[in-house]
């Protein structure tokens, strides 16, 4: 059974290693999966995780490599001697090879890949090395078990027998040509249902979704969960199967995708993790920060316009909160909306001006609502109808434009290739800080006869 | 290869269904899989759906209905006789079947399961309608393939080959002793490489992760992320194997967590989309923006206190807007970094106290760099030195304090069992609104004098 890493466990480490108790540590950690064994090194420094690391097994250490993140990785592997980091990547899948490799320099990468010993997986890597690491091509794995048209069942099964050894998990076994072009699939639960001497043609499913090593990977994602596979060929322009992607690694590029957009919209222009240094999550504040405020100094200075006016009626500043408050909510709901359409799969057709009619109707509900309710409540509290009806109305107005521009914008950017969540965060909330303003003064200087 | 579904496709799709060209629907949906003909049913009406849903073979129609939408599949099914949905059901997946029965009024259900064939799916069904939706029991189907300690690898094969009939993906053969406990598994891997006469509990691993029936949907996604599983057997209080989870069902509870966060982070209280109905999408967006509104008629009953303060200085009024952006913008950061390891699975050890030191000092940081600008640029345009001593030292302020509130809020309502992302959107805003405006106000009455 998994296990629950608990503080007491941790600390045990910890005076285990400054004791230098090689028993305890072994003894306990033998009963832990790797992906556990990671859990505690988050825990420890970077030299009590080099001594833990140097006690495990090969095989261990090299699975805790492939789990950990990215930037704790980076660092945690300039400790290594390339001789170190090579006996590890001797034991890995090729993608995780290679995205450990990306992360060296590159006189650390070619002195590893150097002393590799696996032949079969230098070839690998130094294949993989070509493609960039956001396509199919970058996420793929060479390890995969491929039989050839004209086998027999047989043939096929002895051919498993000395590919598995290489390969983790089989789930499908791919069918190619003898020009290695795939042409389909086969399940190993059809092989072991079907007789010895059967030809593989005879077999064979020829109905096999495979995706271009140029791919992006945010088709990768959609392409596997609309079909629902744990796992997906990838093939070159000439329909030649290089490697496999699986789910596990989409499953990651999912998550950080929805990290992502998540930091985007809550203007957060990096992507950083509570863990990492004051530095660098302050430099991925600042640029939203900064934008809001030159928003902020630009309502000031269009306020400014109307100074005399609030002077006289210093009411009409009161309710200049309500107002960019609402408009910034509306704006942000739109975007939401539309974010999520955008993103999803299914093809959507509906024509823009339906669309856009519908987001009308919504907005027109919600502003009628909103402003009727702040008509009565200011109404009732101040007894002012002057005031009353230009806060109303200015809202209502606002309620409206805000919805159209949280809707409009990111179409607009993902129209010209922009993540359109950029736009849900502070950037919606700015522009709609200042429309709304100048819709309120508007109607206030207006209805006032200023 | 997978198929780009046309909108001329569909209209051609369209004109058939009028004309009643079953050959030509029947001819070119021979060549989709499943997952593209439901693509090409969301573009289509009910009843134009239902007239090629009758076309389609049942088992194509059986997937079809298991990948719709929930809220498009309620209200499709709704067309359907009894007799028609239990025709697709007999052809499910076990946790398909009663995913779609719980979307059934108590009448349609009973009438369902009375009109099932196959038995064996019959008692499987009836068997999971006992557990909650979002727990580990919901998720899992029924359908698994296991073999007894005691059996010999010969029997195995026999065993797999009749199990594997109702099994779409083998993944892992759990093994059982002689009380249906889960002991274990074998790949199938190893038991094609290992001798006919060989047993079973010589050659399996008794490491298996599983995971008890009444474990939240959010710990089975972690488990099965964290350990990279494709599936996981699911067991009752004694260890009998019930069940197993596959990887498919977690990724699409993944896309809904997702979603919903990022719903509840951008103030839309129900899970909709764009094509829902008006009203739908109108009720999900109002509560927040009802809070929002009272929130921002507090702030103009607040800063009626200063009214003759506004009125003698309207320069005041002007650095409202940058007050209240600046304060929800850091405010959201600061929840959506404090969210994110929240809901990330690595346990963190980190004290409270170390955390709020880290957060002070990024919002320190910012603070200073914000509101030096801002002295700068205000003092530049408007020449007036209390004021920009007032606008800075109140932003200064607002930076620490937001930062503060938007890390603070989220913890608090985990530790209450509430996800903290409805803590990120319209909450944390308008509670910084109005914490922005206090200091402002205060800050401005002291150093003026007023």
């Amino acid at each position: 059974m998994q296990a629950e890493i608990t503080r007491e466990y941790v600390e045990q480490v910890e005076e285990a290693i400054a004791r230098r108790d090689d028993a305890f540590i072994l003894g306990t950690m033998d009963d832990l999966y790797p992906a556990d064994i990671t859990t505690v090194l988050y825990e420890l420094d970077e030299q009590e995780s080099k001594y833990v690391m140097d006690l495990l097994p090969a095989e261990v250490g090299a699975q805790i490599l492939s789990d950990l993140d990215y930037d704790i990785r980076t660092s945690f592997l300039q400790t290594f001697t390339s001789q170190e980091i090579a006996r590890y990547i001797d034991l890995m899948d090729s993608d995780d090879a290679v995205d450990i490799l990306n992360e060296q320099s590159v006189q650390t990468r070619e002195e590893v890949i150097a002393l590799l010993e696996n032949e079969e997986k230098t070839a690998a890597i130094l294949d993989l090395l070509h493609y960039e690491e956001d396509c199919a091509g970058g996420l793929m794995a060479k390890e995969l078990i491929k039989v050839n048209l004209n086998w027999r069942v047989r043939q096929c099964i002895e051919e498993i027998r000395r590919q598995a050894e290489n390969v983790q998990r089989i789930y499908t076994v791919y069918v190619v040509d003898n020009r290695d072009v795939l042409v389909g699939r086969v399940s190993v639960k059809t092989l072991l249902l079907a007789k010895d001497d059967k030809l593989v043609k005879d077999i064979y499913n020829p109905d096999v979704i495979s995706i271009a090593s140029f791919r992006d990977e945010g088709e990768v994602v959609s392409v596997m969960q609309k079909y629902d596979l744990e796992a997906i060929p990838v093939v070159n322009i000439q329909g030649r199967l290089l490697g496999r992607i699986t789910i596990d690694d989409v499953v990651d590029v999912m998550q950080e995708q929805a990290e992502l957009s998540r930091q985007l919209m809550t203007g957060i222009t990096e992507n950083v993790e509570e863990d990492d240094s004051v530095f660098r999550i302050s430099r991925s504040r600042l640029p939203w920060l900064v934008i809001g405020m030159i928003g902020g100094l630009l309502a000031a200075q269009f306020m400014g316009f109307f100074e005399d006016d609030i002077a006289l009626l210093p009411a009409v500043a009161l309710f200049v909160p309500l107002i960019t408050a609402t408009g910034g909510n509306v704006g942000i709901q739109s975007s939401s909306i539309i974010i999520q359409t955008l993103s999803s799969n299914e093809v959507v057709f509906e024509n823009f001006a339906e669309r856009m009619l519908k987001v009308l109707t919504v907005a027109l509900l919600n502003a009628l609502i909103i402003s009727a309710l702040v008509f009565g409540l200011t109404y009732l509290f101040r007894h002012e109808l002057t005031l009353s009806i230009v806060v109303s109305a200015a809202l209502f107005s606002v309620v409206i434009l805000a919805s159209l521009m949280g809707t409009l914008t990111p179409m607009v950017l993902d129209r010209f290739g922009v993540n359109p969540a950029v736009a849900a965060g502070p950037f919606i909330t700015t522009a709609n800080d200042l429309l709304g303003l100048a819709i309120y003064f508007s109607v206030a200087h207006l209805l006032y006869n200023l």
